[in-house]
């Protein structure tokens, strides 16, 4: 039975975290809103989420059905996904440290995304131009610093080249992700920033070479970085 | 051997999510940074996050030590709590569905800090008051009701009074918290969003009636909501 990822269909946004270890796992599944309607499509997404009769409703892609379970929360489908595939370490600390690094992970994810929606998710980038400008600044001139040193802290002391150790987990491909991603949004910070931080470099390098991770990247599979995600590449917040 | 929780020493935040599981756990702990130097204070959880020889440092408070694991991210400590305290289901659907929940109230934790810091953490308040004034309107119009009208199916499709069905769990105890906190920080808007989600009004009522949160809400360990913690009383940010 293939898994089934629910997550917008043109973009990577958070729903690349899953992507990445459903590939890296090498398990077969139907990334459905891709698919053709009526099987297919945002509307099959968006049936899910709005159905009177899902038990456990999702409050936002991107979700996963796992025969009878939907599993919503990326850093969650990614605990379910390490289990099951070997992407997390056995032991209960080891399990919820990579857990720990995946949450830190995400409150950085939200921070990239903010820095060109600071107002609201609701309105358009035009419309927060100004206090996107202001964030971003802070974004670069702070926090991304902040994430990338403690980043590198962790693999500093992991005994390993990856976050759990010498095994790769679902916490390293979705490492590769982030660097690829502000890579892509603050070419110019990422340079910088990048100089203090090589044990995060070589792991992004090492990912990106594993065979059915660089199996993916090549294929039509991995839609590029647009102007809709979670990384976005605006020249002026940039610096 | 009880466990140490490490937090802020002068405010509920995002550890007060940590301090209300192990109080309705029945666990002994040590609310480290709230006991006296040296053995306490903000200094000793200081020493851990920027230790040179912590294996696993966390990233920001709070963390729980229990036993040789040091765990960071609310979540993720809940997660563990969850497992050893009966705070959780048993089973592999009904332990990822209570942490889905729970991710989605940490996401509106932080939306609800956003409201009054939309630039940065590292900036006060009155630095950025008027991108605060446009974040918290749109907080106040559509992602304060988005979220409650989540939590209100959630409940209303559990099979019971709680997230999970008939059993609180951590994540119960947590949506108490968020409505404590909204009551706090946008009393107005609290009052009229809380006349749609009946049943999450229910789960609060019930929560602060449970005998170990009813004696810690009246002990001293509680402490009392303030303007340095996540949810602040700022009357212009209520509308």
């Amino acid at each position: 039975m293939a898994y089934e990822l629910y997550y917008w269909p043109t973009l990577q946004g958070r729903g690349e975290f899953v992507r990445l270890a459903l590939e890296e796992a090498g398990v077969p599944y139907h990334d459905v809103a891709r698919l053709p309607e009526p099987k297919g499509g945002a509307p099959a997404m968006l049936a899910l989420m709005g159905g009177d009769t899902v038990p456990h409703p999702p409050f936002a892609p991107p979700f996963l059905k796992a025969g009878r379970l939907l599993i919503g929360q990326t850093a969650n489908i990614l605990l379910f996904l390490g289990d099951h595939h070997g992407l997390a370490p056995n032991t209960e600390g080891g399990r919820l440290w990579v857990h720990q690094v995946q949450l830190t992970i995400a409150d950085l994810v939200t921070e990239a995304h903010d820095t060109h929606h600071p107002i609201g998710a609701s309105l358009y980038y035009e419309e927060q131009k100004a206090e996107a400008a202001r964030r971003a600044a802070d974004f670069r001139k702070t926090r991304m610093k902040k994430f990338y040193g403690w980043f590198e802290t962790v693999l500093e002391r992991s005994g390993g080249n990856f976050v759990g150790g010498r095994r790769a987990t679902y916490a390293d491909l979705s490492l590769f992700q982030v660097v690829e991603g502000l890579r892509w949004a603050f070419p110019k910070t990422a340079r910088k920033v990048e100089k203090t931080t090589p044990r995060l470099v070589a792991l992004h390098d090492a990912v990106a070479a594993r065979p059915r991770i660089a199996a993916y990247l090549a294929s039509e599979r991995r839609l590029a970085f647009n102007e809709t995600g979670i990384f976005r590449r605006y020249e002026e917040l940039d610096g």
